[in-house]
C-alpha cells in the first residue's frame, strides 16, 4: 500500500455534527503531519478557499475519508477504485453497510489504519456496465426498471452468450455481493458475503412466479436486452446515477478490473454488521 | 336481474380475430332479437356509423360483452358496476382471471346466461379511492409508487383511524380479492378468494424486511399518507388510470357501494382458473 | 357478560417470577371479594391443597388469567372458548401476540376489566378439526406435516367440495387470522387482522413454486386429503397437541361455533402489538 | 480422462421401461466392445447371476450410467466422485436437474461421450460433512431439521470461526450450487449456477423474519451448532441418508476434495434445464 501523505475528505453537507467532526478531522491530520484534501463543500464549511469537486478528491489523495452515509460513499467509490485509493466511511447517523465506522471510533480506526492499513482493507470488486453510449462502474448495483406508470418490461437475459430467460418484471437488479444488502434485499434477494466471487440477479416483481434470484460466477458476462418496444426504461447505478435508456439497447455487465479498497473497523467484521443491521443476534 | 334487450360490445381493437368474432357476435344477438350497442371502434370495424365511447357503452346496455383481455375488461368494469350492468369477458388470447370465457365457449356461455343469468354471476366488489381532488373506483387495485429514478417512499398506513405502520418501500398495492391474482401476486402477495370479505395491502420492495402483506376486513377504512416530501409519487388504478399525486396528499380507500356482476363460465369456477393459470394441478 | 365471582389462574410453572406474581394475584382477588380457582401446579406453589387440572380450570371460573406465554394460553384457550369464559394473558417474559399484558399492567388491566369488561374483549373464532377418529378445536392453527426424514407429502386440498390443488409440500398450515402471526408467518404467510373473516392456508416448502398462501372466507369448509401412502404424516393443533395420523385420512376444517373472548389491554390494540413485535414502527 | 472399458449400470428397479432400456444399454456396450458392470438389481432383471451392490459399482467401472431419477443418481454420486468415475444420468420419467438425458438421447449422448468425453463433463463439487461420529459427502445438500412434532431448533451458525447468527428455525439447508435447485428452492432459496464457487445456507421457516438465504465463498468453513437441548434433531444428506444426531453435536461443513464428473447432454446446457424445469421460457 502506498504511503499516506494526503487525505481527501468528502462530506454529506447537511448531516448533523458534520462541521464539528470535519474540524476535528482536519486538526487530527495536521497533528499527524498529513495534508487534508478538501471537497469544495467541506472547504466552505471551514471558511477555506478552494476545495475540489467530489469526483476530483480521490485522484489528489492517498486515502479518502467519507463523513456521511452509504449514499455519500457510493458517490465517490468508483472514482476511488479507479484511482486505487482506499476509502474509509464514517457514518454520521445510522450504521451503514459501507460506512461502518461510528464517529466514536473514527480516530481509533484512523490510528489503526495509519499504523497498519493493509490489515483493515476489505477489497470490494465493482461491476462495469456498458450500453451503446456509455461505460460506467458501480460498487453496489445496476438497476433496470420501468417508468412509474408503465407496465412491466420484458427482459432477455444472457449469461456468457447463452439466453437464460425471457423475464417479465417491473425491474431487474444486477448486484455485487457488496450490493446484496442494498436494494436487492428489499426485492427479496439473498445475502452474499463480499468475498464470494458471485454476481446476483434479482428480479423486481417478476410476472413469472417461478423466477428466483439467480447467482452466477463473477467471471460471467451478463447481457440484458430490453424486448419491450413501447415503454420507458431506466438504468440506475448505485441508486444514484442514471437516466432513460435507448430502446432496444443492450446492457453488458461484468466484473470491473478495478477494486475498491474499503477500510473496515478493527472492531467489527462483515457478519457483525449484518447481525446489527438485520437484528440477527436473536 | 333485468331483462336483456341491449347488449353492449367493447373490444380490444388490435387483438387477433377480433373482427370475425365481432361479426359473429352481432349476428348472434340479431338472431336472438337483441340489439347490439357498439363501442365506436367496434362500429368502425363493421363499417357502421356511430358507436359509443367505451365508457358510454354500459349505461346504454343490459349486458356488456368484452372481446379482449383483462385490461380491456378493467377499463369498462367500474362503469358497468356503477350502471349495474353485468359484464362477460371473452379472451382473444390467453385465459384471463377476468376474461375467462374462451372464444370457443362464447356462444355456449351466452346461451346459458340468457337462459338463467343469475346463476352465472360472480359478484365482485370494488374499491373506492378518494384523494383531495378525485374520487374513483377500481376492480383490482390501487397502486401508489415512486418514480423510476426516485428513492423509496415513506408511507403512513392507517386502518380505521389507527396508525399501523410507517412503511418504507418502493410502492404499496391495495387490492380487492379479485386483484390479488393481478399485480399483487408479482409483488409476493397471497391469493384471496373473490368471496372472502378482505382487503389486501401488499408492499413493493419494502425496506422494512419484517413487513408482510397485510389483510384486513373489507369493512375497514384505509388511509395512506405520503410522508416523503421530495420525491414524485404516482397513483395508478387497475394498472391503467393514474398520474402524479399531490405531495402530502392522503389517499382514502374503502369498499365501494357498487359491485360488478361478472359473468362466469358454466364450465369452470374460480379455482379452475387459478389451477390453470398458475399450473397448480401438479 | 356474566358477573365475575371466580377467577381461574393458569401458570407456566417454571417462568421467572411466577410465584411472586401468583401470590400478588391471589391477594388482589381476595381484596376484591373474588375467589381464586387455582390450577394444580399453582396451588402447589402456594402450598395449598388441591387445585384443578389445567383443562378443568375454565369450567369452574368466570374469568381465566394466564401467567405465562402464548403457549400457556393456547393450552387452555379452546377449553375457555367452549365454556364461554374470557381469558386474559399476562406475559412473564416477552410480549406475546396472545399474552399481551405485561406484568406491570396486570392489575391496571384487571381493574379495567372488572369495571367494564365487554369493552376489552377481542372475540377470536376457532377452527374445528375433524378426522375419522377425533374432533378438536384450535385458536391458532392446524399443521399437517411430514416426518423429519420423510420426503414431501402430496395433499389434495378441497374448498367447499371443490378440488383446489394437488399440493406437494413439506407441510400445510391452516390458520385463523389470530394464528397468522404464529407459525404461518415463519412459513412466509401474510398477516391477517383478527376481525377479518378469513381462513389462511400456508404451504411449508411447496415443491410447486407457484403455490402461494391462499385465503378463503371463514364460511368455507376445507378438506385436506393425504395422497401419499408411504410416508408418516403428523397433525398438530396450536403447535401443541397432535400425533401421527392414519394414512389416507381426510381432515375437515371449518370455523368452530365457539369463540374465545380474549381480554386485551386498554393501552394497546392489535396493530400496536404487530408494530412492537415485528418492529414496524421504523 | 481415463479410457472407458467398463461401464457400470445403476437402475431404479421399478421405473417404467427400465428393463427394456437396460437390455438395449447392455447390447450397446457389447457392440462397442465395452463390459457392462451391473448393479445387483440390474443383473436380476436380466436373469444374470451376481452383480454388485450399488455402492460397489463405481469402483469397478470407468463410467457409470444411471437409469432412474435424480434420487437414484444422488445415491451413487458420492461414491463415483471418490472413485473419480464420471456419471451419466438417464431419466426414465421427468427431466431431472441431474438426470438430464432423456431416453431418446441416451445412445446419442453415449456416442458423443465415447468420442470426446471431456467436452461433456460438468464438474460438480461436493460438500464434506463431519459430526463427532461420522464423515460423509453429499452432492446436493445437508439438511438439519427438527422432528415433526417438535418446536423450532436454535442454531449457532459459524463461518470461518466467526459466529454469524443464532438462527431459530425449523431447519437449515446447507447446499452446493448443484443443490440450489433441489430442496433449497422449495424453502425459498435462490438459484446458483453450478460453476459459481459458493455455498448456500437456506433457513426453513425462520422465526427471525429478517433472516435470508446466505451465500458464502466455497472456500469457507461452516460450523453449525445445535443450541436446543431438548428436541430431536435430524441430519439428512442429499435427501436420503441420515438419522437423529447427538445433542449439542457440532456439524462441520466444507467443500470436499472430490468432484463429481457429471456427463451432460450435447443438446442442452444448465440454463436450458432451468428454463424447461421452471418454465422460464415465457
Amino acid at each position: 500500500m502506498r504511503t499516506i501523505k494526503k487525505v481527501g475528505i468528502v462530506i454529506k453537507p447537511h448531516a448533523p455534527l458534520v462541521e464539528t467532526l470535519l474540524k476535528e478531522l482536519v486538526d487530527f491530520f495536521a497533528e499527524h503531519g498529513l495534508e487534508s484534501v478538501l471537497e469544495d463543500v467541506a472547504a466552505q464549511k471551514l471558511g477555506r478557499p478552494g476545495g475540489l469537486s467530489r469526483t476530483g478528491v480521490p485522484g489528489a489523495s492517498d486515502l479518502v475519508v467519507v463523513l456521511g452515509g452509504d449514499g455519500t460513499l457510493l458517490s465517490v467509490a468508483h472514482h476511488a477504485a479507479e484511482a486505487g485509493v482506499p476509502v474509509m466511511g464514517v457514518n454520521l447517523g445510522r450504521l451503514g453497510f459501507l460506512t461502518e465506522i461510528p464517529t466514536s471510533e473514527m480516530f481509533l480506526t484512523l490510528e489503526a489504519f495509519l499504523a497498519d492499513g493493509a490489515n483493515l482493507i476489505s477489497p470490494r470488486w465493482l461491476l462495469e456496465v456498458r450500453t451503446n453510449t456509455t461505460i460506467a462502474q458501480c460498487l453496489n448495483d445496476v438497476v433496470i426498471t420501468k417508468g412509474a406508470l408503465a407496465r412491466m418490461i420484458e427482459y432477455a437475459i444472457q449469461i456468457d452468450g447463452k439466453e437464460v430467460a425471457a423475464l417479465k418484471a417491473d425491474g431487474l437488479i444486477v448486484s455485487t455481493p457488496t450490493g446484496s444488502t442494498a436494494y436487492s434485499l428489499s426485492a427479496g434477494g439473498p445475502i452474499i458475503h463480499p468475498q464470494a466471487p458471485a454476481i446476483l440477479l434479482t428480479p423486481i416483481c417478476p410476472h413469472t412466479l417461478t423466477f428466483r434470484p439467480l447467482i452466477v460466477s463473477s467471471a460471467s458476462a451478463i447481457s440484458i436486452g430490453i424486448l419491450t418496444g413501447e415503454e420507458e426504461v431506466y438504468l440506475t447505478l448505485d441508486g444514484q446515477r442514471g437516466g432513460a435508456i435507448v430502446r432496444n439497447d443492450v446492457i453488458d455487465i461484468r466484473k470491473a478490473s478495478h477494486e475498491l479498497q474499503l477500510v473496515t473497523s478493527p472492531r467489527r467484521d462483515y457478519f457483525d454488521l449484518v447481525k446489527e443491521k438485520l437484528n440477527w443476534g436473536g
